[in-house]
């Protein structure tokens, strides 16, 4: 794990200097890769040279909050928090998604979590949300889901480009290779230091680099949605995901692997797949 | 002419349907670009299946919203007028650059071209622009200018993520090579129908595709920093540019082209490679 961290480290320090980067900027969400781009960060640069945001914003879950400033505290490092409620709302997001301010974030959740649940009927919702629905609510879901994390990009852009710092990503392979992730969003950055790495991989190397113990057990969620956590979206666990991922890129047997589960494995795959084209074509000139 | 239009609609038709998009956002500028995209759209698909957006701002010239409407009318398109000064307001942005609203804009373009020709020091702007600075002013302005381009990229996929339809690019094959965009901005969106196109052929094209003249005649400008055009950026006419671009491209001889201009378009063309690798690092794996 040692050598795995130094490979990292100076991966991140030869890109900042082969572009110029003076620094770095960093979303800290309260989950556990930010938390550990974070400390990853601390290694590879001076502390001055690091500035960590906290966007959270009208719906994100009051636990998030919490924890990214944990994680700050633990780690020693200023924080600037600077929720982004104004500006979705003159996005008018919020109009895509009721319900509202005075409604208690449980509350929220179950009716979120009811109405992504709601959808699934030949496909599931994850599948739904990559190759696209007729369901004007569905739809709507999507669009002010998806905004959270572009705005949250262009906010971190602004803190970077007027620091002449890089945005540093926190995707890794699990969700680049299943697509969890938002198109011109979270994906949308400058250098992605944990894109090799599945996310089991990046429970290890949290407990190596002594993220609090909290932030490691608590349920992977992207909140965007209330309630909706990076399991539910995918239907099973990081711990099956990851082990089937692997089998399947390096060609592993699967015989000993739960038939619908290795279906259901390979379905988030071309999903991964689909997003990642997607993401692609745009550069392609005819 | 005709085939190559032909080839466009083809293009833009077959890739909704691969991706299962229902029609066409389109941001329309008042420029060439997107009176050119416009007019191919309304050729590969029904009126109704396209929705277009004039997004101005507290800076924008009042002649791009004007000519944004021309173009609409032209083709008698309906249009959503949303100016975005709001949501810019929320993120910050004007704080980065002086002056404000009550300053007429003829006012603010010499004041914002006068502090853009002030860093031409050992590099142009644009290299400055490319490849970073140490100066306050104009990382602010940086900052400041970017932050247009991807607020109407998260409008537009909000726009089209509710519609499902797919987000239109207006980026011309000059502007990738001489990374006259802005990263996860204008570059970012599902479909590039003119990225193989020189913008001299795009004057043709809208020529023959009917584009008022007056949009055609006017110079072109990303309309992000007042009274900044594209040729002032990139220090030459269209017409040089595209001459010896096509010839570096296809290894035609340059002796007969000035020894400076033919610096001048192979320092623009490492301006874009540079630009075109930054943006796709954050894809690479370690």
């Amino acid at each position: 794990m040692e050598s795995e961290v130094k490979r990292i480290v100076e991966f991140i320090r030869s890109r900042l200097s082969e572009y110029g980067f003076k620094g770095a900027v960093l979303g800290v969400s309260g989950g556990i890769d930010s938390a550990v781009v974070l400390a990853l960060l601390l290694k590879a640069l001076d502390r001055k040279q690091i500035a960590v945001f906290i966007l959270p914003e009208r719906d994100s879950s009051p636990e998030s909050t919490k924890d990214a400033k944990l994680v700050c505290k633990h780690f020693d490092v200023g924080y600037t928090l600077h929720p982004i409620t104004g500006i979705l709302k003159a996005l008018g997001i919020y109009k895509l998604q009721p319900p509202a301010y005075f409604i208690p974030w449980k509350v929220k959740a179950k009716y979120a979590l009811k109405r992504w649940e709601d959808y699934a009927k030949n496909k599931t919702p994850y599948e739904t949300d990559v190759t696209g629905s007729d369901d004007q609510e569905f739809l709507n879901g999507l669009a002010y889901y998806r905004a959270k994390h572009r705005v949250r990009m262009v906010y971190l852009y602004k803190e970077a480009e007027r620091r002449n710092y890089a945005v540093i990503g926190t995707t890794n392979r699990t969700e680049f290779l299943t697509g969890l992730y938002v198109k011109w969003g979270d994906d949308a950055t400058d250098i992605e230091p944990l894109l090799h790495l599945y996310k089991t991989e990046i429970f290890e190397m949290a407990k190596f680099l002594k993220v609090p113990e909290k932030i490691i057990k608590k349920p992977a969620t992207p909140d965007l949605i209330p309630g909706l956590t990076d399991e539910k979206i995918l239907g099973m666990s990081y711990f099956d995901i990851d082990r089937l991922l692997s089998k399947i890129e390096t060609g592993e047997s699967l015989d000993n692997e739960d038939e619908e589960m290795v279906k259901k494995v390979k379905k988030l795959i071309e999903m991964g797949e689909r997003r990642n084209r997607i993401r692609l074509i745009s550069l392609e000139r005819l």
